[in-house]
């Protein structure tokens, strides 16, 4: 038999571009797009996209931008915005210099340039699962392996015993990464839990990025630990912060890194100075936001724990539904007595509405990196006024019934 | 001998953290910044930041952003940017539909996605040499190989034959990466050698990303040929583009990836998808540069040719200097008879001034790959005006003629 010896000239993508994951939260749009094509409204629950208004201080920033040359600003971001985050660190019970912060576009670069600074390719990262699913997109591209670590909706999806977190610990090891509050559960760790994680990622010589882009968002006054409030973790503590939820600032895309470690921060840098600098006015913008205090969140939290309520109470009334009362972030996990949540949401977009309307859902599959987990479930943000929640969740309640009729 | 068992518990970064290089671009800024801090005005030639107001249209979309809620955009960019886009591209004769285009933070963040979805770990991308900086750092934090293609000044940093081209490509080469114009060279590739690099990238089955940021930045009347041109190069062509010297917009960090290739565009906007999206005013500013033509490019060209000629003749006055004259973008690599160049640029700012002035460039070494090359070599930046540019290239002259003596 003759052997085909012509060069196979297939253009082929890499590894990672075959295995990263479409997004869970932004590939079922089409449908939706479809659906408001055809007239729909659709009441959006799938992401995290407040409707609060951006605050005027942040939009008078893009309208007094009074520079005649837009140019670059510094890697690490400009003076006056890192001053301006000192300040609101140090509010936060977080002292921090100048030169521990780097200004990063967005949460997501934060989470890139933490990740790729504490891991090589091949290198492992523990998270508990289930995770904000972009963290695997995150990780694909660095060549990072997630090990997860399975929280239950039993237990509050909180952390497991140490024993649980040392069983996945291996010689490629080198981060824990949590999400704190977390999305998708909601979970807020309690202060003994930061810290113990902080102890025992001290004591195998671990890193801990903690992504605390959710802060501010926390119920019925609990208060919030970040990792950078655990003495004695100078070297092993990354945090990774957004002013995307916090400021309703999503198109804003200006994040940071935050280390005490400044070996790490010193890389971090040339990270950073690879890609220039983050957008400047965009950092302006932000740094307009840093005065808002109490006056600014204690109104808009609770108008969040308002929604929750909703939210959680309607869900109650859904026989069959199981999840757990979030404690910050604005998402909740939703577990359905169905075989699949995703064909569900599909079906909500394109076979299914109320009078010309109907709801969305990010399917749950993709906030786990365990196969198999996750496809009952279905995270929904309550990023929408009462009002609209309280017609969304009818919506998914009647959808609900219905398509339990259709599939059993 | 007692072998000691107890456990390492250093912090240690990723190997990507140790081997990223720092910028030569942005590295020696604190020498600038403790010049500028003594009182000394430093005439700044090491980075590309052009002095040329960012054009009106665009400043005014800052200051008439109207929505209430700043929010996430498409991952792929807004849709009438999109659309801007495809206009824009149509005039440069390169037809493109809209999935066709995924919009980026910035050229960086392309050039990034652009090498990720073409080489995965351990892959190699052939780059002539010298090359733009930061391409080093973007391949360093996805654990690609750049393999450097040396091109002379001799030959005006032209493509070398084939032959010389194909003796770099492995098992492992996915791709070949230019940048048309240079920078640091300012080298405008002829269309017959871009025919033949796609030609030789077709035979071998490899991508071409070609970086075309400073498209219109070519002199003497001579013509731009994009990768895009290339006909029958629709699965192997990238390009990679950048609103920020076009517009003199570098901090709006606006760039996009564009390619023919289906699959390739779809693996990217998963990328794009995991970083949410590009940021949102900063796409309505650039989309109201796109009706910019020829009345906004024909004075900015003259105006950089003409910064080109100063810059070139001031060189040529200096005995010992080698350098080619640039036939586009704004940069030029300059040969000096010094060991170091950066020593002598940290000189500059540290020892020498005339009249409280001084100048700053940057140091050629981080341009290559290949260990040892451009040591004694400088890429100044033609991006102020004549004025200030005639006094800087004095200096330049006189602080040179004063370090040899030091040094000889």
């Amino acid at each position: 038999m003759e052997k085909n010896i012509a060069k196979d000239l297939t253009m082929k993508l890499s590894q990672r571009a075959l295995e990263i994951q479409a997004s869970p939260i932004r590939k079922l749009m089409p449908h939706a797009v479809a659906a408001k094509q055809r007239g729909l409204k659709v009441y959006q629950l799938n992401i995290g996209q407040p409707d609060i208004p951006t605050p005027q201080p942040m939009l008078d920033a893009y309208h007094s931008f009074s520079e005649k040359v837009l140019a670059y600003g510094p890697s690490q971001g400009l003076d006056a915005y890192r001053n301006g985050l000192v300040d609101y660190y140090a509010r936060q019970g977080i002292p921090l210099q100048e030169n521990q912060i780097i200004v990063t576009t967005a949460g997501s670069e934060a989470v890139t340039f933490a990740m790729m600074v504490v891991a090589g390719a091949g290198d492992e990262i523990i998270v508990p699962e289930p995770f904000y699913t972009n963290y695997n997109g995150f990780a694909t591209m660095a060549g990072i392996t997630i090990r997860p670590l399975l929280t239950l909706a039993e237990t509050g999806y909180q952390l497991p015993a140490d024993e649980q977190i040392e069983a996945l610990i291996t010689s490629r090891t080198r981060a824990i990464m949590i999400c704190n509050p977390g999305n998708p559960t909601g979970t807020v760790y309690s202060r003994e839990d930061v810290f113990r994680l902080g102890a025992l990622a001290k004591k195998h010589g671990l890193f801990v990025i903690s992504d605390e882009v959710y802060r501010e968002f926390i119920y019925e006054g609990r208060s919030h630990t970040s990792i950078l409030h655990v003495p004695g973790l100078e070297d092993n503590a990354v945090m990774v912060d957004s002013v995307s939820k916090r400021y309703s600032a999503c198109g804003a895309r200006i994040g940071c890194v935050a280390s005490r470690n400044q070996a790490l921060m010193d890389a971090t840098l040339k990270f950073a100075q690879a890609r220039l600098c983050p957008p400047t006015v965009d950092q302006l913008a932000a740094l307009a936001c840093v005065p808002l205090g109490e006056d600014f969140f204690r109104p808009l939290i609770a108008e969040y724990q308002a929604r929750r309520d909703l939210v959680f109470n309607a869900l109650m009334e859904i026989p069959g539904v199981v999840c757990v009362k979030p404690q910050g972030a604005f998402y909740i996990l939703v577990k359905l007595p169905v075989d699949d949540c995703e064909k569900f949401i599909i079906w909500l977009l394109n076979d299914f509405n109320i009078a010309g309307e109907t709801v969305m859902g990010a399917p749950g599959e993709g906030f786990y990196a365990t196969a198999g987990l996750g496809r009952d479930e279905m995270r929904l943000a309550y990023v929408l006024n009462e009002n609209e929640l309280r017609k969304a969740m009818h919506i998914f309640a009647r959808g609900f019934e219905e398509y339990k009729k259709l599939t059993t």
